[in-house]
């Protein structure tokens, strides 16, 4: 696969090394930075290789919540979270059709039991170690897991950090990465940028002894003594692998522009199986932010307001507004087999004139600007009838962009309809054909009630009579993607024999998620990342 | 991953060969046996390595349909079918999301046109060098194409070839395998059964020049001068890799239980990409024959019966029951994301007495018991109240094996609601819910019409008043899997660089299919495998 070239691997014999430390670190994020500052601790030599020609990757747009089970605010808080409660949920979630209770290892495979053994054992102790190295934490206490309301489960709320500033706010990715930039630097690990791994060195043995870099500068040898860890993101970003192991079924994600699945192809070319290459953390996205290659877009974690509705090109809802992003993303890629097509591929999210002055702003990636923000992304009209010209001249425009999907003739009429419908829903309070605003996440993501807003759900409100009316367009996309090599509990990536191949780690995105195709709740990239680079720091290390 | 192991890579160096041909053919089906053919017609010698007991794979159970456009019996009988409707219908199908009228190659990647352009500049060239080996064949001049009634496809009936017996019966892929065996056998090429090959042998310069190969009487060594041929099949019956490629989302499958992805293994050794490994060719399964491991079990490629429905676990419909397997499979796998389970995971085959009288029989994978034919699948009751406590009762029974779906208390009064409105539908002739008998192939797959179904669809008729009731329960399985290593239009295996890694050559579902998550339509193994097989064995031989 190309686009960028990766290498097979190459003898180390020969090698005239340019740069050498304990760990080679490639990828200066959440993953690569924390786990540079556990090594450095325990005393290592620590390099960090970041392709993009600033540090922060992904993690730099993120919300930054992370899943933390049994985390000290809730022992403090006296909040118990058992082992056998954050197990089964995690196996609930990430293994729906084999999840078995009864089952000694709750129908996961040894290796995904152990991960997720090792995540609920030491991720207290990580985020403690976080917090010891200089980063201030907070809870959100009630903040729920995203399947708390599944009877089976028990989800104690609160399992949710957050990085917390000086100035006593919350944090998020921005500010985590200042602050790890900022202890990074403080400990003078060097970082450099515009450096992309491009292969890796191996001695006689097969072992990982270093990696072959590009740079601004020319190539260059850097040598790990003791390991060379991938923190480099998954691969949102290269087309043609999304083509053949996501089914060429999301546009495109908010991953950092970097994450091409470097680290993929070069395992590949090792021998080393991918798995989960399938799956990824979907997230609807607004299209044309997307193919303006905003460098800020977020996927829409939450949709905003409450007079505003997602229909599909025919006119209908078929999601459940909000529901978590996942989930609204596996409805867009829903199969309809007698036309052969998948109707929700592109939906309009519709809202009206109060909507819009209620729920402006881009915070969980809303996309009803505010005034004097861009609103490029938005079209509008004075009736439906006008509104529906409006998105239709905004496809053709887009035209193959838009994968050529144009508005049948009865979108208007259906969508009329659909208004109508979802008005006596939002005046009973109940959503008959998609439970609207029935989990506490729902509730969670919209966030205050608006004060207008008296009709018994708060999630609902009827959309008015008359225009303005606007719309946008959305598309299925990733946060990032889950697939790649499988790590054991050390961090340590394993070959085709399940052996760990020596002197090689990943951590965070660039491996594959135990979790497959399941969506566990918000912060379980972070979560897992930094007890992880915690773990993999000290296996490396000692 | 395990089961079973394969190797890496073995140096040539020191390898004694104890067999020796220009081509080893790993495989003795379809693709294995027409390779050889033809190879064995251009002057060179072959072996073929088969891992069962038995040759005929899972072909030997196959419907044997083999989709050829424009083939010599619609060219004789005057049949249109230009090449431009063939490509459009295959990228249409293949890639719905990215197939684009106006591209160059239509929206797909080079790769992927050129396999079906080969495929079309090829097949009828590669049928009628089947038919000089002494292959007899057929056509079904009315065989439509899955979707062509799609307004944008023209796709002319007759695509579809089936070989012809001597007694003017119309062959299966028992009878298609045992004439090529009887072939195989006058061209005295040696056919070694009970030999898994479980790696491959490469030169200094990582030319494949043989294979190692575990047999009953120990291991030995083949050396493929020319070539070495997978033509092994994909990976159903791997369960790791089922779980890890697949997301565990089938039960199973109806391939040869040989086909345990060994290839798919193997090229991971030697860094060969392996692509759409999500993807399958997709059939439901009578539960309890995949449970019985039934040699002979198929997949469910049409739904037998009138007054019969297909009903998920909450006595709802939730697919056409007429819909081609594969898009009743996709409806299986369907998501909701409140309850987060897939609530069509298992499904339940509903009929009365009347169908039991006149759809009975195993033709393309039907599930009605005949007088004297075993009917452990299927439970009854007099009542439907008595139907649904049978089939909680085998529910019960099968627990994990059924991944402890059990009927909620509400299924009997919800299924006689479905009985109701569908037999509304079936006196009106219009399924208002699935739009069930409206297109080609499901009028073609249902067969006659039964004699007292005077409704106007023909394919629908009222479920009786009266009991007994009969069900059986289905799950969603694989005929086979469609990922595996690229390979170019002459059959040589892709490395990473997208070069041909030399010497290595595959043919069928061992390979990567080009067609992704599409289904094309019926013979779409066949006719692609038949036609690269002929091409690969012109390549590897001259």
């Amino acid at each position: 696969m190309a686009n960028p070239q990766v290498r097979a691997p190459e003898n180390a014999d020969g090698v005239d090394w340019d740069l050498e430390a304990d760990l080679v670190i490639v990828g200066g994020s959440i993953a690569g930075f924390t786990t540079a500052l556990h090594a450095h601790e325990l005393g290592a030599s620590v390099i960090v290789l970041e392709k993009a020609p600033q540090v922060g990757g992904t993690a730099r747009k993120a919300v930054a919540g992370m899943w933390v089970p049994n985390n000290r605010f809730m022992q403090e808080a006296g909040v118990t979270d058992r082992k056998e409660d954050a197990l089964t949920y995690l196996a609930r979630m990430a293994r729906p059709l084999l999840f078995d209770p009864n089952d000694r290892t709750l129908g996961l495979t040894q290796w995904e039991y152990d991960l997720f053994e090792a995540l609920y054992d030491h991720a207290d102790e990580a985020f403690r170690a976080l917090e010891a190295l200089g980063v201030e934490l907070e809870q959100d206490a009630d903040f729920p897991d995203y399947h708390m309301h599944l009877p089976e489960v028990n989800a104690p709320r609160g399992r949710e950090l957050f990085p917390h500033n000086p100035d006593d706010t919350r944090g998020n990715g921005a500010s985590f990465i200042a602050r790890l930039a900022e202890l990074v630097a403080g400990r003078q690990i060097p970082v450099h940028l515009e450096h992309r791994v491009a292969g890796v060195v191996v001695d006689g043995d097969g072992r990982v002894v270093g990696v072959r870099v590009e740079t601004p500068d020319g190539e260059i040898a850097a040598r790990g003594r003791k390991a060379v860890f991938f923190c480099s993101g998954g691969f949102t970003h290269n087309e043609e692998m999304r083509r053949y192991y996501l089914g060429g079924r999301v546009v495109g994600g908010c991953a950092a522009f970097t994450n091409e699945g470097d680290f993929h192809r070069i395992a590949q070319r090792m021998g080393i199986p991918l798995v989960h290459m399938d799956a990824a953390y979907l997230a609807p996205l607004v299209l044309e932010k997307m193919l303006n290659r905003d460098p800020e877009m977020m996927g829409i974690f939450a949709v905003p307001g409450d007079s505003l509705i997602i229909v599909n090109k025919f006119g209908r809802r078929a999601v459940n507004e909000k529901a978590p992003y996942q989930d609204r993303t596996i409805q867009m890629l829903s199969w309809d087999p007698h036309d052969a097509e998948h109707p929700n591929f592109l939906m309009f999210a519709i809202w009206d004139q109060r909507a819009a002055e209620r729920f402006p702003g881009a915070f969980l990636g809303g996309f009803i600007p505010g005034p004097g923000d861009d609103a490029s992304h938005v079209v509008q009209g004075d009736t439906l009838e006008e509104l529906a010209a409006s998105i239709d001249e905004r496809l053709d425009k887009l035209g193959a962009l838009a994968r050529n999907v144009r508005l049948p003739g009865e979108f208007t009429d259906s969508l009329r309809r659909t208004v109508d419908r979802f008005n006596g829903f939002a005046r009973g309070g109940v959503d008959e054909d998609f439970r609207r605003g029935e989990t506490p996440i729902e509730i969670t993501f919209h966030g205050p009630v608006a004060e207008d807003n008296r009709f018994p759900s708060g999630l609902m409100f009827p959309l008015a009579d008359r225009g303005p009316y606007f719309a946008t367009i959305l598309a299925p996309g990733t946060l990032d993607t889950k697939g790649g090599p499988r790590v054991n509990t050390a961090g340590q990536v394993l070959g085709a024999d399940e052996q760990p191949v020596a002197g090689l780690y990943a951590v965070g995105n660039s491996s594959a998620a135990p979790t497959g195709q399941g969506y566990i709740s918000g912060g379980m990239t972070f979560g897992p990342i930094i007890t992880f680079s915690y773990l993999a720091a000290h296996a490396a290390v000692n």
